[in-house]
């Protein structure tokens, strides 16, 4: 559709949405500003009511971003993220061509509590690294990780390991560790204030929990929970009947 | 972890946290209503600003649930959907031992806009069925979703066929259509008014959109867009490496 169709029994908004979005996929680039609301008013001949709709929801379904006192732009796409075998932050990233960095911001050393103890299926009070990772891709922060990882497998890891090396890589490198299989959760959520800050992002945006078990030969060798930026990442799965 | 140790390094909140889980999951029913924060503060000796904080992280993971004047409840388990094989929410509530009922709230044969067209690879203008349908478990409302089928597939398909049977038993018992796959996009959103409140939940609530494109044998059948609730919800996949 390339123009509205006042006597169509789809709603106008609809008919607008449709054609914005195949404006913006085809004709405009990432972070382009749209039009004014007025603009497209006056353009398509429509009411305010109606454009207001149809932006809203634009907004809402994450094609477009408002910046106050600016305007309204094209969002940048979401990093499609394939769910079918084991895949990583920095390998991801890498394969589309963006720099991934890892900034740590705590690193300690604790005994696990019950529920860390349940997940990586070891003794209450066993010795775990705790360690929070802001993933940052092209300087743009894209997650929020916490992870809890057996000591008594890797003994001797490192705040600069983690900040120089991806995490699987020293599993597998320093530790002739190789992981076999994970298993990941997805929940909505909205971020807490200071995830948002740390995100770059407002707290009122919806984002991903995403828990993941990570499974070696015979023991669980990491438990994660990840933020994952809502408006930076879509996971697609592939259902066989 | 059964009592709160001052001397860890562990934050108060989180250990308290533990505490609650531990006692939901192990000592408390759904539904059943939590001492108050005064209570908990006495009982663990801590301040209300700990007390408070492990609420409303116990909140936005969704453990427990608020309401307004009365106090703060554990919320029921979530439905843990697996990613694996294709599944359909008739079967998997009828699995649980829910009553699985559709509420069709709209049903339209139109002529597919460009992005239906494009979904479910038809010309533009093709006949296509598009219904919304609230999904409905033991009376509680999970879902919303809004469908499109192509009309040539599937001719003479009623309101009232959607009512009284499953889509996909349609497809297959009427109409010989099996299916071989389908792909689904997840991605967090915030409903607006009207979802929140055919869902009967609070509109602040993040939930999560599922586009699914469900394919038979040589074409595509369906382009659903779904609403799942994110405090009904988990969705379990499991990556190998």
């Amino acid at each position: 559709m390339t123009h509205i169709d006042k006597t169509s029994r789809i709603p106008l908004y609809l008919q607008l949405m449709d054609i914005l979005i195949n404006k913006m996929e085809n004709e405009m680039g990432e972070n382009e500003q749209l039009p004014s609301e007025r603009e497209i008013c006056q353009q398509y001949d429509l009411s305010r009511t109606t454009v207001r709709q149809a932006i809203n929801e634009l907004e809402k379904d994450g094609y477009i971003y408002k910046v106050h006192g600016k305007g309204t732009f094209v969002s940048p796409k979401k990093v499609n993220q394939e769910l079918v075998k084991f895949y990583s932050f920095t390998e991801e990233m890498k394969k589309l061509g963006k720099v991934p960095i890892s900034k740590v911001l705590s690193f300690d050393v604790l005994e696990a509590d019950r529920k860390t103890s349940n997940k990586l299926l070891v003794a209450d009070g066993s010795k775990v690294y705790c360690f929070s990772r802001l993933r940052i891709a092209d300087d743009i922060p894209m997650m929020l990780e916490t992870s809890f990882v057996p000591y008594d497998l890797f003994p001797g890891i490192t705040k600069e390991d983690l900040e120089h090396t991806a995490l699987y890589e020293l599993f597998r490198n320093r530790f002739q560790t190789e992981i076999t299989m994970a298993e990941e959760l997805f929940m909505p959520v909205l971020t807490n204030m200071k995830e948002a800050k740390l995100l770059k992002m407002p707290p009122s945006l919806p984002s991903l929990r995403i828990e993941r078990l990570t499974h070696g030969v015979d023991r669980v060798i990491e438990y994660t929970n990840t933020i994952a930026r809502g408006d930076k990442f879509k996971y697609h799965v592939r259902l066989e009947n």
